[in-house]
């Protein structure tokens, strides 16, 4: 149960974005910017290293339903995912994503934790300024969701079947604060 | 230096939302709903979370330039806001604004070290459910911000008397992607 009364049963952030949708507004559309952004690193990428970032922070709401999500641009490969969110480094992925989840783990502890010799790895394995911005800004940003959720006791389903479904829904119609109103989203908004 | 080129010479966050606008606008937003509201939580003490929060995260940039911007709405008291960096329990604040920062510090650390005992705390204190959420978004906002700022190693003026010119201006106008554009801001711009 919730640390406060949101008045509401929807489930993790959605709950809590559903209480203060003025705030809400603003925290969608940085996650739609920062994650459906395609940019020098793919979807399935963005939602990785949000994954691992969640994992290490041990958010389960956050890291299971961006795992979710990352499956869903990955051909449902749940494997792969998992293998991320607890040992990157073995994981079959390029050398250039394993270089930026590095950066993205070191934001996790403090921003002051990243090292040059980090960020002249990432770009030996061919980031650019914005990748290695995006990535930075993406580990903080987990690192606000994250919290949010778990200070203040979000309401977190067991099944992870519902996770599954809100991972389809994310990469058909990415964040916003639409997105966080309604579950399943009504067939009358789907067909628009 | 930054770890990344930013293509210009602002301090802090300002010089990383330049490079990056899309992103800034959301950000901005959300600082200024979470910092400028005053229902429950005044702009002072609002401001005090913060610069606790960036003091914790060793964020010189964000403690210093929040701190000034609290110090413009308690009449220049340097030394309570000092205070409420270093030792916010012997502070002169009202006992709602120390079990808000209790919560606020626990945040810092990780959203599950919120304890039911500090939101009961806060409860007898007079704090309302919306003031326990906006107290837990912004900490774990500036948990991003700090992260944001340290994790790209953006520029720190060491100037003291810049932050307290912000900080006016921050007073004065709100936060939002338009106050992270230029310093000083133009004369025609105040003007209008």
């Amino acid at each position: 149960m919730p640390h406060i009364d949101v008045h509401n049963d929807l489930p993790g952030i959605r709950g809590l974005m559903a209480f203060r949708p003025e705030a809400a507004e603003p925290m969608g559309a940085l996650a739609n910017i920062l994650l459906r952004d395609e940019e020098g690193i793919s979807r399935a990428e963005r939602e990785l290293i949000a994954t691992h970032v969640s994992y290490l922070n041990d958010c389960f709401y956050c890291h299971t339903s961006h795992g979710a999500t990352a499956c869903q641009y990955l051909d449902g490969n749940k494997a792969l995912v998992d293998q991320v969110r607890k040992d990157f480094r073995n994981a079959p992925i390029s050398g250039k994503l394993k270089a930026l989840i590095t950066i993205a783990a070191s934001v996790q502890k403090s921003g002051k934790a990243v090292t040059p010799e980090q960020i002249e790895a990432a770009r030996r394995e061919g980031a650019t300024d914005r990748d290695i911005h995006d990535t930075v800004l993406i580990a903080a940003a987990f690192c606000m969701f994250n919290r949010y959720v778990d200070g203040l006791a979000a309401t977190t389903p067991s099944d992870l079947s519902s996770y599954d479904a809100r991972g389809r829904q994310i990469a058909e119609r990415g964040y916003g604060s639409h997105i966080f109103s309604t579950f399943p989203i009504p067939v009358s908004e789907v067909a628009q």
